[in-house]
C-alpha cells in the first residue's frame, strides 16, 4: 500500500519560493568576526559592495530571471537571527575561546537585517549594489553570491528530467568521493570547507561537508559556513578578508596613511582577537610590498593566508620572510585558500610538509565541481568567478591589487595610484577560473 | 518547519520483514510461457529444483541468516497472483500476440501458490530443494535466486553507514550510466534486461531498467521481469530455458529417446507459440550435437539463443549451420545472453552487425555490478554464480552439459552417459564468474 501524506503534498504544490538563504547564519564565519570589529570601531563608515562577474562570457542577466533574483534577495532581507542562533553564537567556543562575541554585539545582531539593494541589468550582466553603513552592507557579500550562484545552477538544471538529475548527482558524489579518497592519503592534512559563496546549492554544500566529515575525520577541521558549523557541531573557520585593508586604504587621507593602512588594520584586529585568529592576509595590495613594510610584530602572528599568489611560491615567500625575522616557520601556519583542488592541495602539502604548519580552505572546487557530471553535457553548471567586493568606502573608491594582476578590482586610475605606492605585481597574471 | 508523518514513521518502526519478492509476477517471463506448456502437457510430471552455488568459495550459509532466508521464502509462499496481475496477463499482448495465455491457464494461476521447500546447511552452503509437480516447482527458480542474492547483498551492507551507502549507490549509478553512454554508440542495438535472478535487489533492478529506458529509448526492447514490464509498460521478454530439454531427456525411456529429446521439446513449443517466440536454445547437451542432429524445420525458427559458447564463435557456428540449410542469416535472429557486459556486447555487435539480426539479454552485469563501488572495499557485493536447476524429473536424474564444460550439472555418471550420446564438448571450459 502506498501511503501519501496528503497535507505535505498539497503544501508542496503551493510553494511560491524555494528560498536559497534561510538563515543569517548561512554566511562565512569571518563576516561575523569582522562585523563585530566594524560595528564596534567603524559604525559610521559607509561602504558600497558590488557584485562583479569576472567571467564576462557568462551573461548572467540572460540566464537568471530578474524576478526570481529579486524574490530571493527580498526573502534574505526578511530574515532575522533567531534566538537559537544568537544563543549559540554567545555560548559556543570559537577557536578555543568562549564568549567570542560580546553581549552588546549580540544584542545589536538581534535587530539586524540585511539592507536594501539596487539591481539593474547592463550588457548582459546584473549590476547588484549594496549601499549603506559598512556594518550592514558587509553582510550581503556571502548571501548575495550564494543566491546568484544557486539561481544559475537552478537555471542550468531547469529542463533536466528526473533521471538526468539522478545521474548528475550520482556522478558529482562519486567525483567528490574520489577526491576524498586521494586526500585520505595525506596523514597530516588539515582542511576546511570554504565553499559557501560559490556553492552549487545549499543542500549540495551540506552534503559535501558531510562527505568530508565522514571521509577525513579529524583532518576535516571545520567549515566557514556558520549555519553548517552549528547544525553539524563542527568548528566555524575563518578570520578576516580583504575588505578590511581595502576600506582602511580608501579612507586614508593621504598616501602615507594609505601605505600604512594594511598594518593599522592588523593593529585593530589584534585588539579584538588572538591565537589562531591572528592570521595575516597579506595580498590586498601585493604581498611583496606588504612584507617589505611590515613591522616586526607582524611576524609574531600565528600565520598567513596567501590568497592570490601561486601556493608554493607564495608560501616560500612568506617562509623566507619569517626566517629573515628570526622566526621558526615550523611553529607558523600557512592557510592556502585560492582556487585549491586536490592536485594543488597534494602538491602544496608535499612541498611544505614538515617545514611549516599548513591548512587548506577548499572552496569552489569542493562545493561546485560538476564538470563532466551532466549527462546532457553543456557548461551551464561550470562555476564562474563571481565576487562581491567593497567598491567604495566613505564615498571614496576602494581598490584591490592582489598578487594576481588578473584579480585587481577598482577604478583604473586608483589602481595606477596604488601601484605607484605598493609597486608592480611580483607575479604574472594567472587566469581566474573561480 | 519539519513535518513528520508520524503514522508512517511509527508503521516503519514496526516492520517485521522487508519482503524481497512481493509479487508472483516478479519472475522471468519465460517461466510463464513454459509454465503454460508444462501445465497443459505435463501436469503429472514431478521435478525437483535445487539451488546450486557454483562459487563455492563464497560460503553462503555463513553469510545469509537461515531465519531471514526462511522468512523470505515463507513470505513468497504467501503470495497469490492478484486480480490486476491476472487481468493484465490476459489482456496484454506479448510479442505482438493477444491472448497469449489461455483462460483456463489464467484460471489455474488464480489458485497458484509456490510449493514447500526443504532447507538445510551443508559445508557452508545452503541446500535448498523444491520437490513436487513440475508445474509448481518450476516457479521457484527465479524468486529463490532473487531472495538469496538480495539477502547476500543486504548482509554485505549491514554494517555500512548511511553515508557509505550513499556513495555506494552514487558510484553504481555513475558506473551503469557510463555503460549506457557506451551502448548509445551502437545505433542498431536491441537489448533487454535479463537480470532478475542475479540482481543486487529489486529496487536496484528497477532503477537499472529505468536507466536503460531513459538512456537507450527504443533500443531497450524490454525486460524479462514481468512485474517491471507491467509497471513500466515495457515488453516482457523471454522464451524458453534448459529445463525443457533437461526434463524431456531425464524422462526418456532409452538412449534413442534421450538423443531425440531436444527436438521433441521444440515440437511441443511450436504447437504453443510462434513468431519471435520460436527461439532455439541449442546448448543443453552441446550445440554441436544439437545442430548435427536437428531436423530441417528447426532452421525455419526465428532464431537461436547461444547461451554458453563464446558469443562470436557460438554465433558463427549457428550462422554456418543456417547457410548449410540454405537459410539467409540476415533474416535470422541471434540472442546473446551469457554473462554479457558492455565489452562483449560491443565486440559481438560489431562482429555480426549487418550479417544477422541480433539482440542482447543483459543480466548480472546489468543488475549486480558493484565492483569498485563500495567505499569500504571488500568483495561482499561481488555477484556469485548461483543457479536453481532442475536436478531430477519423474525420479530420474536431470543433466545439463552446456557448451562450457564448467557449466555442466548433474550426476557424474549421468554426465558421462550424456557425453557418450552427445559427444565431448566442442569448447574449452571457461571460468564461470556469473
Amino acid at each position: 500500500m502506498t501511503v501519501t501524506d496528503v497535507a505535505t503534498r498539497t503544501y508542496n504544490h503551493n510553494f511560491r519560493l524555494d528560498p536559497i538563504v534561510r538563515s543569517l547564519l548561512d554566511t562565512d564565519f569571518y563576516k561575523l568576526l569582522m562585523l563585530q570589529m566594524i560595528w564596534r570601531r567603524h559604525p559610521d563608515v559607509t561602504a558600497t559592495f558590488s557584485l562583479i562577474n569576472r567571467t564576462r562570457s557568462v551573461r548572467l542577466a540572460e540566464i537568471v530571471d530578474e524576478g526570481e533574483l529579486r524574490a530571493q534577495l527580498d526573502h534574505a532581507r526578511s530574515l532575522r537571527f533567531t534566538k537559537k542562533e544568537l544563543i549559540w553564537l554567545s555560548g559556543n567556543s570559537f577557536y578555543g575561546k568562549a564568549r567570542m562575541f560580546a553581549p552588546d554585539f549580540i544584542g545589536w545582531l538581534s535587530t539586524f537585517r540585511l539592507p536594501g539593494y539596487e539591481l539593474r541589468k547592463a550588457d548582459g550582466q546584473y549590476e547588484l549594489v549594496f549601499e549603506g553603513p559598512w556594518a550592514c552592507t558587509t553582510m550581503w557579500e556571502v548571501p548575495a553570491l550564494a543566491i546568484v550562484n544557486e539561481l544559475k545552477s537552478r537555471a542550468a538544471m531547469r529542463d533536466r528530467g528526473r533521471f538526468a538529475l539522478d545521474i548528475l548527482y550520482a556522478r558529482a558524489k562519486s567525483k567528490l568521493w574520489e577526491k576524498v579518497a586521494r586526500l585520505q592519503a595525506l596523514p597530516d592534512l588539515a582542511i576546511s570547507d570554504f565553499g559557501t559563496r560559490r556553492r552549487h546549492g545549499f543542500l549540495w554544500q551540506r552534503w559535501c561537508v558531510e562527505a568530508l566529515k565522514e571521509g577525513l575525520g579529524d583532518r576535516f577541521i571545520g567549515t566557514s559556513n556558520v549555519l553548517l558549523a552549528m547544525d553539524a557541531d563542527l568548528e566555524a573557520i575563518g578570520t578576516n578578508a580583504h575588505e578590511l585593508p581595502m576600506v582602511a586604504a580608501a579612507l586614508a587621507p593621504d598616501d602615507a596613511a594609505l601605505v600604512d593602512a594594511p598594518y593599522r588594520v592588523l593593529e585593530e584586529w589584534r585588539q579584538h582577537y588572538n591565537g589562531n585568529l591572528l592570521i595575516v592576509l597579506p595580498d590586498a595590495f601585493g604581498t611583496k610590498a606588504f612584507l617589505a613594510g611590515a613591522p616586526d610584530w607582524v611576524a609574531d602572528w600565528t600565520g598567513f593566508r596567501p590568497d592570490s599568489a601561486p601556493p608554493v611560491a607564495g608560501g616560500e615567500q612568506i617562509i623566507r620572510w619569517w626566517r629573515q625575522k628570526g622566526r621558526d616557520p615550523r611553529e607558523k601556519l600557512l592557510i592556502f585558500s585560492d582556487a585549491m583542488d586536490v592536485d594543488s592541495i597534494e602538491e602544496t602539502y608535499r612541498h611544505f610538509h614538515g617545514r611549516v604548519r599548513m591548512s587548506f580552505g577548499w572552496g569552489t572546487n569542493l562545493t561546485n565541481d560538476f564538470q563532466g557530471c551532466d549527462p546532457d553535457g553543456g557548461a551551464g553548471l561550470d562555476p564562474i568567478s563571481l565576487v562581491c567586493k567593497v567598491t567604495s568606502a566613505g564615498g571614496r573608491p576602494a581598490v584591490k591589487l592582489s598578487d594576481n594582476p588578473a584579480k585587481a578590482t577598482g577604478d583604473p586610475a586608483e589602481i595606477e595610484r596604488y601601484r605607484r605606492l605598493f609597486g608592480v605585481p611580483a607575479y604574472q597574471a594567472r587566469a581566474v577560473r573561480v
